[in-house]
């Protein structure tokens, strides 16, 4: 049975980010670890980690994407978790299986050489998940 | 200065926890630690550990509360980050001074003995964030 490890990341859709690290970073005292534009998804995303997860500020840099209409229609706010799984193929299959309804029925290829995949809110009470799997090491 | 040092849980707001487990434990394979009713916060609460972190699924049980309105809302989904830190006292002082808006100015104490106080999400780009100290060890 594939296995849910931890907490990797939670996503926060804001507005603008200097402004957001107002305080998770200069109020809160978290460390910004790094600041990335991450055209292929619209977006700057800041990362400040905390114990063994991170908190991700997302700035949609379009008017198109899926978290620049999250932001126009609710306003800045939480977006969705990401848990990290060891096997994310065996997962995915589980989860059909069980009838949960997929956004990614196969994993895709996220930033880093990561396996990732997003799971609908239908079937989670209303939280968008993210799966994901870190890139076995280079032998 | 005090420490963020952890996010201890992710609160998600739920009409139905067995369905809600269908998902979180049945499907994604975490496990049930306990379920808990806490009339104090006219709710029933279970907690799923994942790392050093948990998943908390909350389960209003009157129509007046600050969750049952949240659900009537906005439906289920994501309502809260808790976030562990080393001092709450001095955390609460600190951000008062920093200009962030705080639901308590001053810790008041949550179940277990824990300290626990709530900022404003107008501080926080949107996302409802708590504070939470461990009660220290009886000696």
């Amino acid at each position: 049975m594939p296995t849910i490890k931890r907490i990797d990341h939670i996503a926060i859709v804001v507005d603008d980010i200097p402004s957001a690290l107002t305080f998770w970073r200069d109020a809160l005292g978290l460390e910004l670890a790094h600041v990335e534009d991450v055209p292929d998804q619209e977006s700057i995303v800041a990362f400040l980690p905390t114990g063994e997860s991170e908190i991700e500020l997302v700035k949609p840099t379009t008017d198109t994407s899926g978290v620049a209409k999250f932001l126009q229609k609710r306003g800045a706010g939480m977006h969705h978790i990401c848990l990290e799984v060891d096997d994310i193929d065996a997962m995915l299959a589980h989860l059909k299986e069980k009838g949960v309804q997929l956004i990614h029925e196969t994993a895709i290829h996220g930033s880093g050489g990561k396996k990732i995949a997003f799971i609908h809110p239908k079937s989670t009470s209303g939280v968008l998940v993210e799966l994901y799997e870190l890139p076995t090491p280079a032998p």
